[in-house]
């Protein structure tokens, strides 16, 4: 074994991986992607030179560029807040509001797009981006949805798959056909409360009569 | 500029360009790119060889890979149906409609995916994908948005860059985000109009008292 290949490849067998060793492997990649690569373009050669790394240490630990893409997006998932549950309207600002701040970052708009460019040669990872991403952050909001419909801030029989497309889209288009920083103006500072109020005053039932 | 003109060398010698071979090798691309390959991982050789043309032949009408993505963007673009002028609601949902159609061709969103791929090696050609596809669309909607304030369907002071974007942003989450057809089922027959009169009952004037 050649001197200078990595802190363990001497010691490999018997102990736990060296997650500082994942850990920096994966950030090489974020760092690569938010500079323009895309993983398609990558080789796991550079990914390792850039790491400080041999190439074995990369392979040892994920079978190829695709696997590895995997745990690149996995890296970047937080816990999105706990909605405070009072209004059905403000738990809708909040949930919007976290989906502005993650398209803010470089990094997530990085894989993202990395993502949507691998999806052919790799539908599986494409599943995976639903599952570990997307089904999360819908499923938050259909609950606040069937919530809003429960207290009577949105009327019954309105689509909520459609219902939450209608929020989350404009963050979306100004996040892929507008990354010039229309998420961050200071304009858009109230952004999200004017999505969710033009949107909830089109599902507000209708007036009572009378009254 | 003159008619026609683009990358063309042999213009200058005084022949003709061929345009049987141009629209050839644009075919090839898209193609390529419809069965998934990226313009990054595209070789000329290889889209040069797929038209049965040599690689000269290519590098005479375009300078690079990138050159020749504006051309295959180009190539798509199909005049928006003209626009009835009756009723604000019915230009809406025909604005919407025709950008549904497009997110379901496959050529267009391959096209789509991969200028966001290239944004990052060359900035320059999302600004040609924003004056070529973007701007144009985005001008006719608020075209008909201006008239819907005039006609009194729109209330006055409404961000209209905003409504646009709740307009074509939940179409897009459906194109990018589940490519898996969800711009195609036949329960989304009525998707253009549900969205547009959601989103017009949350922006119409309030109604006037007394009456």
């Amino acid at each position: 074994m050649s001197p200078g290949s990595g802190p363990h490849t001497a010691e490999r067998r018997g102990r736990p991986r060296d997650s500082g060793t994942d850990s920096a492997i994966i950030e090489t990649v974020l760092r690569l992607m938010e500079e323009g690569a895309t993983i398609g373009a990558l080789s796991i050669e550079r990914i390792a030179r850039e790491t400080g790394v041999g190439k074995a240490t990369v392979y040892r630990r994920w079978s190829g560029k695709d696997a590895l893409l995997v745990d690149v997006m996995k890296s970047l998932e937080e816990t999105a807040p706990p909605l405070k549950g009072e209004s059905v309207r403000n738990d809708l600002v909040s949930c919007l509001e976290f989906a502005r701040r993650r398209g803010l970052a470089k990094r997530s708009s990085a894989v993202l797009r990395n993502v949507l460019g691998q999806i052919h040669s790799n539908p599986g990872l494409w599943g995976q981006y639903q599952e570990t991403v997307i089904a999360t952050r819908r499923e938050a909001m259909h609950e606040v949805l069937r919530r809003g419909v429960h207290t009577g801030e949105i009327r019954p029989g309105v689509d909520l798959d459609l219902l939450s497309d209608l929020f989350t889209g404009p963050l979306l288009a100004r996040a892929v056909l507008r990354p010039d920083g229309s998420l961050e103006e200071g304009l858009q500072e109230g952004l999200s409360e004017q999505i969710v109020d033009t949107v909830l005053a089109g599902v507000a039932p209708p007036p009572v009569a009378g009254g």
